[in-house]
């Protein structure tokens, strides 16, 4: 059954990903090779600093010019591991173009351009797949694309950040303020040293976007998705939580309009029970909350980034693309044939947590209560706490539109006796 | 892009599952057709009880002669839903024979001729799919076959009866005994009429023999499988759990040994620490825990049972294999290459907490941990308690084979102090 002649792979990046995936391509060469039904062979990489030790990588493998390497004419897959939007994409393309299939890692490519690069990958009949771009080990796009093609996605809800879940998870069980638990992270290797793209919530958005895309079989590009960070979540915020039996997290959370007609994809803190099965999710752990009409609930959940784990959802697309071409198929692809759009975030439909700052004299909370009324915002719970002359007032809503929430709280911040907004907070998973 | 031509499709057995099959197909059909590239067909429905009232299917479809139905020759897709081993294995294979490609959620079958029945799907250029054998909905086979494709998976631990958690979740919550919460469980309809399947653990047994398979690429029977039902847990063991910091969960177990060369599959009642992340997996609902090489710790999680999520599953399957057969490709096969033997439970290597009745007099504990140490198991802790010339005495071991287990205990027993071993647990997911 073996086919001797050799798939031939070139790898794109040899960072902390790429020399794990040609440690495991060389170990693991034999049972790849029984896997797949034939040999795979690293046939060249391409690095940006060929003087750095590569342990186990012949040298004579090793070159600077990936673009020769990808139009070579006898690479069979191109495992992009370079990340960013250029020279990534036109490597891609031009990888497709010289009768290579791909597999990638990059998220922010495939939220940018998805649609293009597999438009690009169909017409030369070639395969694109990227389960490593969306919470790193755990198998998400594969699950999303064709164990659920025949039911119905209406939510996907998640944590696929394991940055923020590690500096939100220290801020819960520890009641350290954001600096501080961030501060931890970064000692600990968890945090960049620029941490933007994690706490502005920019990483957990391109995976939001890819999900939404494949999740609603339409297309969902990198600006349609509402995004908000997670650095003025607060330890008063988590004692807020408690008191309601909940936790914060970062949640990306791609949904079907109650009417089915459109979409949303946004990124935010948000508060969620505690019996949720995404409430405990701890450390930089991932996971991911799905729910289908047929289905129901389910959850996939495991490291969201690393070396090694996204080594091995590298090389299980590796494995996959490598069958296809034995057998002459490409696997399922793009899927955006219901082309339904995505509203804007205004059209979200949650519950809220506000914290308002409000003056201690009787008839505030009336106040207060009509001008939630006057914008159709139903109250579920009110919590007042006053000392000398200052107060609180905690209240929880019913489900509302984010634009009735926004015009609410613009009219709050009007009133003579609310001195503040103190925050506001998403509740979800309910 | 789309072809006009339909697939047909054969639904062998209508019950709970086959008509929500049915129902979505005929629902969904426009999202089916997108999804696969060409439309899909009901053309036959095989029954035993032709005159029951069978809503939305024409009743031209419904037929009692399933053995024409496969042998038609114009059907591309079996989906075999009776259940069972004949005459579902006949229908399979005569199925293959006509050409047809076949999913399938009989897990028993499965279990049980699972190599033979891909044999035959090889021979003839065909595809055997059966997401739906094992946790219902949950994404199970196809992330073990195809995400994990280039990792190596080193154990699986899953919750795969839906009956037997929500009776121990039971116990564990209410403090009732076992009998108490099967009646419970019967009531709501969790339980069958004779739970003997689940309660002893043969349900799960099957399905650990296809993870097991799966998971280490190699061929592992109903047979192979040790399986202990969770019949006698008692309320006196979830406490004892309790004081561990554990619960009590029948746990199906597949382990490749720590030489690698060779794998173990089992199923019974275990302790696992509350912080595993199975602990926390209530009610009905499914978990599957996998441990790998590169991807670390994975789990799924979901409903493993019922029409609508089952259903999911199958029609999962169903989409993947229309789209194979358009391509003209078959999917990935069995993958028994590493022909790893499966030891017996003898050699399977945990811990374990003991419970004896013991005579409280002096010497007890020294003569009891002299057995230990004969047998070579070594004592993590003891804990004694006594009272009224009675005592107990709960022993918790380091990691042990259950051979050297089994021949502690036998030789406990025959000690003129030990007056009885009231329980056995292993304790697992450490």
């Amino acid at each position: 059954m073996m086919r001797t002649r050799p798939l031939k792979v070139a790898l794109l990046g040899c960072g902390v990903v790429g020399s794990e995936v040609a440690r495991i391509m060389m170990t693991h060469a034999d049972d790849l090779a029984a896997r797949i039904g034939a040999p795979v062979e690293l046939a060249g990489v391409a690095v940006r600093r060929p003087d750095k030790v590569r342990e186990g990588i012949p040298a004579e493998l090793i070159t600077t010019d990936a673009t020769a390497l990808v139009k070579r004419g006898d690479i069979d897959v191109v495992v992009e591991l370079i990340g960013g939007i250029e020279p990534a994409r036109s490597l891609i393309t031009t990888a497709f173009e010289h009768g290579a299939s791909v597999v990638s890692a990059n998220k922010a490519l495939l939220a940018q351009d998805g649609a293009g690069l597999h438009a690009i990958a169909e017409e030369q009949n070639k395969d694109l797949y990227y389960e490593a771009a969306v919470a790193g080990a755990i198998p998400l796009i594969r699950p999303l694309r064709e164990s659920l093609a025949g039911d119905k996605v209406n939510r996907v809800l998640g944590i696929v950040n394991g940055t923020t879940n590690f500096i939100l998870d220290k801020m819960d069980t520890t009641g350290a303020g954001y600096q501080e638990a961030l501060d931890e992270a970064s000692a600990l290797g968890y945090a960049e040293a620029d941490p933007t793209a994690d706490v502005e919530g920019f990483d957990a958005a391109a995976k939001a976007a890819i999900l939404a895309g494949i999740a609603f079989h339409t297309r969902v590009r990198l600006d349609d998705v509402y995004r908000e960070g997670m650095t003025e979540v607060t330890a008063a915020d988590f004692a807020s939580a408690k008191g309601m039996g909940c936790t914060i997290k970062l949640l990306a959370i791609c949904e079907r309009a109650a009417d089915g007609e459109s979409v949303t994809a946004r990124v935010h803190p948000a508060m969620i029970p505690l019996a949720h099965p995404l409430a405990s999710v701890r450390g930089a752990y991932n996971a991911v909350f799905v729910e289908s009409d047929a289905a129901g609930q389910l959850m996939f959940y495991g490291p969201g980034a690393g070396g090694s784990p996204t080594a091995s959802a590298v090389l299980g697309d590796l494995v996959a693309v490598c069958r296809n071409r034995l057998s002459g198929a490409t696997g399922p692809g793009a899927s955006a044939y219901t082309q339904l759009p995505v509203s804007p975030m205004g059209e979200v439909v949650t519950r809220y947590h506000i914290s308002l700052d409000v003056a201690d004299k009787p008839g505030v909370l009336a106040q207060v209560a009509t001008v939630f009324a006057e914008h159709g915002v139903s109250i579920d719970t009110v919590r007042q706490q006053g000392k000398d002359g200052e107060a609180s007032l905690v209240v929880v809503t019913h489900h509302a539109s984010d634009a009735s929430l926004n015009g609410t709280v613009e009219a709050l911040r009007n009133l003579d006796t609310v001195r503040g907004v103190a925050s506001i907070m998403r509740v979800e998973g309910e």
